[in-house]
């Protein structure tokens, strides 16, 4: 198994759209193309669904050690709405500790526009995920 | 129209399975039954489909006057992992200021346990939404 | 030593001039009076004073099981500006685990008004700290 | 009057020690050297004195346009332990609206290690303030 196919088990965040780009050790990119299920009542991409797309680059970036890692607060900023195109969510993990991680993930838009921001922290259980620890070098 | 109309004009939130309960004045109360599609990759509901149950809790609390709030910020606490059932989830507004909205969510599953907790901030546009302000009662 | 002896081995919350005036199990008060020195420069409490007063009821109501715990990250909300008179921070735990806290803390001014929110989240590590752990009634 | 003058009426972060190096457009540094009266019962630099020097950087970015900034919420991510030398913030403003500004700040050590990362909220009034806006270039 590969830490692609263990987070394609993620059945949330396939109905949401989200594509898993690359995963490197401690980083991750994904995206979602905004279709018409992802706008709220304002005809604009809803907070949940950003959110999901950018918990799962967290997840792929604090899980690429293979040690379980959940997430126990995260928050997020939106800077401004979008309507359609792709949005980018770009992981990069700040903090690798033993017991506890924390990432930051960037959402743009098509033009490199920042959309929002994110922040999560990660609790590490003991428990190896079945897939080997992605080297440095960002993959597939 | 009503806010009920309004919100279930969030296609997002109807696809994750979010149903709003009641809508009072600065409160509201929604849930969603896990089903498999919320599940992530361990098999336990997705942090992004709780993050849309509080977030429409919050939509409702904070338009219940009627006046356009768009969430600048929010932050969420996971604190047990469910994988069956329903969960619900209570907003009150704890802030509500001309230009400015802060809210508290809690997340509990069916035996009233606290599944998450959400807080958002919120900022107001002149824009008046088109229904009629909700007074103290909660309503429907 | 008791855990007020003990919290009160912080030299930077006894500079701002914090006092703890209750610590239950999983619970804490503490109070600070506004005095020229928490002035900004447009003459209300300073948010790193508030915070402070924040972090040492917080401080207090998560290490009252004697385990030492550690905030790893917390988030502050601001609702109106202060700039007399006391303010007053009760912190209650909302998840108590074996390596995890959450904790609330809601910080008020004399006419009992909302001046901001708090949350913490900690971790605790193996070390039990010298004194007993705090049992369910609050104390001194 | 400059903005660093008009920082520099801020007592509660003079008491703290921190002192402003830099402002430019949407950015700021300053520093803080730990010294006993910071330390917190384990002997190690307190959140609270931590929070007060991002707190002034994340000031001094905000309101370098010269337009009265206000913070609604912040949240702060503690990775390390220190318990002497200069702690270094640097803000930097990430969206400056008319109304709304968000900043993230880093907290470093003298090897340029993170200590610590702050992300803040402003809302932007009306008021303008007595300096003249900072241009792109940092200053003093």
């Amino acid at each position: 198994m590969t830490i692609k196919e263990f987070l394609e088990g993620d059945k949330f965040a396939l109905m949401a759209g989200v594509e898993l780009m690359e995963v490197g050790n401690g980083y991750a990119k994904a995206r979602m193309e905004i279709r018409p299920q992802h706008l709220n009542g304002g005809g604009v991409c809803q907070g949940g669904a950003i959110f999901t797309l950018a918990d799962l680059a967290f997840a792929a970036a604090t899980n690429s050690h293979a040690q379980l890692t959940l997430t126990i607060t995260s928050s997020i900023n939106f800077f401004q709405a979008e309507s359609q195109g792709y949005l980018y969510a770009e992981a990069k993990e700040v903090l690798n500790r033993k017991h506890l991680s924390n990432c930051e993930v960037v959402i743009t838009n098509e033009k490199g526009e920042k959309v929002a921001t994110f922040n999560g922290t990660g609790y590490r259980k003991e428990a190896r995920l079945p897939f080997s620890p992605i080297e440095d070098k960002p993959t597939f």
